[in-house]
């Protein structure tokens, strides 16, 4: 009962079908440098997969910020059926670095010469695709035309959709060679093992160095060369159908090709503006391209029913872990959540950091989700430092949160800010989750732990830099505590020192942290004491201290079991304490936390009665875990726990 | 140089291809009744956008409640090549409310018995969906199918996918008559032209009355009936592969027909759990839906490329006025959002509202975007009165302020509010053009025109409505001004009657409102004289005056081509007093402005700059409209405001 075959079924217009052989394995291959390549890939991706019906090896070819980037990314997505490699573009720069190149993309832009090298031996054939390519259908079929390659075509290529080859755009304008409008090298059937049969590295290494000795550099990067090779050998390539590569560069001449086509496959953002090009049907091709980066690459986290994948070592784990509930317990749902892998993507956007020679920096480290945007600037002023923050979002959220930094002045001029989004998934705000990101990609010897809608004082990074010296972090165990107050007012003259900040404590412009509603959260920082002290004090951890703290970044990390309200903080004090962490309050170190209104978090109302039944559970079973792991002495906070 | 033929082709396993007619028109059509159906509709509807390539004709079967959603909603959907026709569900009625029916679609699961007479005569063929449908391709690839149709078939069905016909599920479980497992009718190719021919109005209600006679009274509602009809006509039936209806009820027996296919192609939530079935693959399932669900709406406003589409008179008007912009206007972009048409999704949420006999209700109109949705509970409490609210949001916002409602025991149990989504686009928040929506929709005579993030006092509704018999609004052209107060605290006991308010006022707890940052809006509003007022009194317009009023929901509309910041209500109220609005300060009417922290708005920091190099611009184009309309009167406020 199925007069359908399962297969993707290609069809040609000369009669002749193409069935491919079903779960076949289809590679592709893609050079991508730095963090906003990184980040256009990921939309190439996803449309890939979306349309995909095969399982997939992708080939990135990479610098170490897009390995880091993208090989985090690829283990946290765990899709089904795709297998990733990392190829250092490093290694291969010494292959392409001697021709002089003029094209904005650089040496990475002439790195696809070197896949026969780069790529493992073994491999016969792959797509090359650049990080701007949108596809609009499943990448089979183009993998399909492989077989209708002649005995002879190592290549396939779609016409170049500009007259740039020409030569005739403006006077005196000389062009490398090429076969009439040339080929554009966006997307490539690349053959491989044909490639390598007829010596191709020699061969383009040839041609480049011939051609170049009159053209003086390349204008189009690896575009050039394939196509001065192409000239010479026409019978090497294949051409493929126009709509394999919808070249949008600014003066298109694609047009001719897409208006007949109601089938279109493959859009090319090859002008330097990218989505800003001016093209009458841009609107069409931008609302194909948004339908990818906005995507929730979650649902892309489907199997191939057709195809039984080979599950990597984590995802049986998982799935082992997930068999293991009981769905009756009544902390299901949080232990689920805690099982939950959520896709994460570090570095978002551009970051550079340089270590300091002194060892001594701090990274301020913190959390958001959407609603607390409009705190970043604010915190941007009031830390110099380094600052790593974990921003929970949706694939929308990330874009509109990308649109809000690239217009914000003062985040745009912060190179010291790494941004890593955590995807959204399931009910549950996945707090400590979300932290320990944000924790674990700190680059300095020692963090601040803080929450986003606290402002620091006005150099607190250079008094806590001095502090850590001082009290000699680097060989003890300490904590230091910043004290934290808090406004109910909106507007705020932020005190300028200790002293300004203590008389409006007396005028009742600030108070203590959680004075009103939860004083045990602050109470043992001994704001009294606080008050006249000069030199650091040592306290006494007690049950639900939660201070705001600098450790070094070997802390624990985060307790995960803990989602949404609740014992987040408390936990990792808790530990902190187990581990015999000294708690230093800071004599001239404070922060103040800015009001807002009650945050709207989904998940919040939907967790918190169902929580707060489960939350002694989960509680008793941190003790547990604490007694395991540090023996009798952390009896003392269960017991604590029960005289509540 | 095109190999591939540019028309969507669908080959057979039995060699022969179907070669569609490009551009051929398909017809759909679906029974749609209530709030929730209306909701649903729109995914499935989206569902089959995403994936067509042909012209679409959706004929709905509606009750008033859908007509007056989904007409308004395709209306400024705008999609091209897509037509919309509506059909009286009520006229259809008489036709099946004689079948005792026990399934949950009631009555309108009857319906599609009766599309032979529903739709027009000269309607050949259609494609029946079912709301609860998700598309996973081409629907042309589906209607290709009627071309397999032998001559004697009228009608195609994909099997049942469960049990049920077998009889077996239980002791004396009886179903209706049905060839083997029966036929699920969620999607059906019906043959309209032949349907007629042989009868078939005639052929069912025959076969249901006999049925009847033993049964009493249907289960699957027009399921049973299609199936005892195709029972005894089974020449009539084409029986369609399996995968063009995946049906995913709760003991569904679809999963041998979808583990084999690598292809889905469409799928039935036919469980009246719908995504919270129980089956082991949902999640496979549920990723394509939400796909549809949460996308955005706007990017299937796409041409299609190879067919030249009718343009309605509507996208040709819009497409003359976007040509006559000058790109050079500094206020470009301002003009380009003014005709931006944004999609509107009316009554999202259950609604029920009976006017009052007395002809006094009003209806508090609001505006407000996903960052103010905390805010509805606490109005909900301090307002018992109808409510017309306009939320701005995109189409995955939607759904999470869905789910929050659904949540939310506050918002569940009031049905006298009506949810308007007005969905984003651009980059502008276009104020005046939202508080219009929730303004045209209010339903009573008298509207209250607010802003989210006030609280009326406790009883302002029953004052309210006192005061508009009183004053005679009915027959004079009254705003009644609402005083406006702030608070700047966040955990306000909000003052229960004047008096208290008063008192609160002289301790510094409040303030007017935009006592501090811009007292002119609200200073006509004359406090001084409100603390002893007790009756109403005439104030003057003076320029920039903003109060918040209550008047004749026949009033002017808000101006749109204020966008974002500045001038939104400034513009109303001055052309109220154009049109000789007496402005009437209730003197025992107060409402408060909760603080909140400042908005993260995209649109704002973008046009911020730009917007006000240009909000003179537009400002001297209001007032030159504004000496237009009301003569020579208005051009006082030309002088106002030159003299500021």
């Amino acid at each position: 009962y199925d007069p359908f075959r399962q297969v993707p079924l290609f069809h040609f217009s000369d009669g002749r079908s193409l069935l491919l052989t079903p779960c076949l394995l289809i590679h592709v291959a893609c050079v991508c440098a730095g963090h906003n390549a990184s980040r256009d890939v990921v939309t190439l991706v996803k449309s890939v997969l979306f349309h995909r019906r095969n399982p997939l090896h992708f080939h990135f070819i990479t610098d170490t910020v897009a390995n880091r980037i993208l090989s985090s990314l690829f283990q946290s997505w765990m899709v089904p059926s795709v297998q990733v490699s990392f190829y250092d573009a490093d290694e291969l720069k010494s292959e392409v670095s001697w021709i002089p190149n003029k094209h904005y993309s650089g040496i990475y832009g002439l790195m696809k010469l070197t896949l026969t090298k780069a790529l493992p031996s073994d491999l016969s054939k792959v797509i090359v695709l650049d990080t701007d390519i949108t596809f609009a259908t499943d990448i089979a079929e183009l993998w399909g035309i492989f077989r209708k390659f002649t005995d002879k075509q190592v290549i396939g290529l779609v016409e170049n959709q500009s007259d740039w080859y020409l030569g005739n755009l403006w006077k005196n304008h000389k062009p490398w060679p090429a076969l009439g409008r040339g080929f554009n090298t966006g997307v490539i059937l690349l053959y491989l093992e044909r490639l390598r049969r007829i010596s191709w590295e020699q061969m383009w290494r040839l041609t480049a160095e011939r051609e170049l000795m009159s053209m003086l550099s390349t204008s189009l990067a690896d575009q050039d060369i394939f196509n001065a090779f192409i000239k010479q050998n026409p019978v090497l390539v294949h051409q493929l159908p126009c709509f394999w590569n919808v070249q949008l560069s600014d003066h298109t001449r694609s047009e001719q090709c897409y208006t007949e086509v109601s089938d279109l496959k493959v859009i090319h953002w090859n002008s330097p503006k990218k989505l800003r090009v001016k093209n009458k049907h841009v609107e069409f091709f931008r609302n194909l391209y948004l339908t990818f980066l906005e995507y929730d690459g979650n649902l892309l986290r489907r199997e191939l029913f057709g195809c039984p994948s080979q599950a990597s070592p984590e995802s049986v784990q998982l799935q082992k872990a997930l068999e293991e509930l009981d769905e009756d317990d009544q902390c299901y749902d949080f232990r689920r959540e805690r099982l939950t892998v959520h896709r994460v993507h570090l570095y978002f956007l551009q970051y550079d950091y340089t270590p300091t020679e002194d060892n001594t920096d701090i990274t301020l480290v913190a959390q958001l989700s959407m609603d607390r945007l409009q705190m970043l600037e604010a915190i941007c002023k009031h830390w110099e430092g380094p600052i790593s923050l974990a921003l929970y979002m949706s694939d929308a959220e990330a874009q509109q949160f990308l649109r809000y930094a690239q217009a914000s002045e003062v985040l745009k001029n912060r190179k010291n800010v790494g941004y890593h989004i955590v995807y959204k998934e399931g009910q549950f705000y996945p707090v400590n989750l979300v932290r320990n990101v944000a924790l674990k990609n700190a680059n300095t010897p020692y963090v601040f732990l803080t929450d986003v809608d606290f402002l620091p004082m006005y150099g607190l990074y250079d008094y806590l830099r001095k502090s850590v010296v001082q009290l000699d972090m680097a060989h003890t165990k300490k904590a230091l505590v910043v004290p934290a107050f808090e406004t109910l007012r909106y507007r705020l003259s932020f005190p300028k020192s200790k002293a300004e900040l203590l008389s409006m404590l007396d005028m009742g412009t600030l108070y203590t942290f959680r004075y009103h509603v939860w004083p045990k959260g602050h109470a043992p920082t001994n704001y009294a004491k606080w008050r006249t002290a000069t030199t650091s004090y040592k306290v006494e951890w007690e049950p639900d201290f939660e201070p705001y703290v600098v450790v070094r970044r070997d802390c624990p990390e985060y307790d995960q079991r803990f989602v949404g309200f609740g014992w987040n903080k408390v936990s990792h004090i808790m530990e902190l304490d187990a581990q015999e962490y000294d708690l230093m309050v800071l004599p001239n170190a404070f922060m103040i936390h800015m009001p807002h209104a009650p945050s709207f978090d989904i998940s919040k109302f939907r967790s918190s009665s169902s929580y707060r039944n489960c939350l002694n559970t989960l509680k008793d079973e941190f003790h547990q875990d604490l007694s395991r792991k540090y023996g009798s002495a952390a009896l003392k906070y269960l017991t604590a726990q029960r005289n509540i």
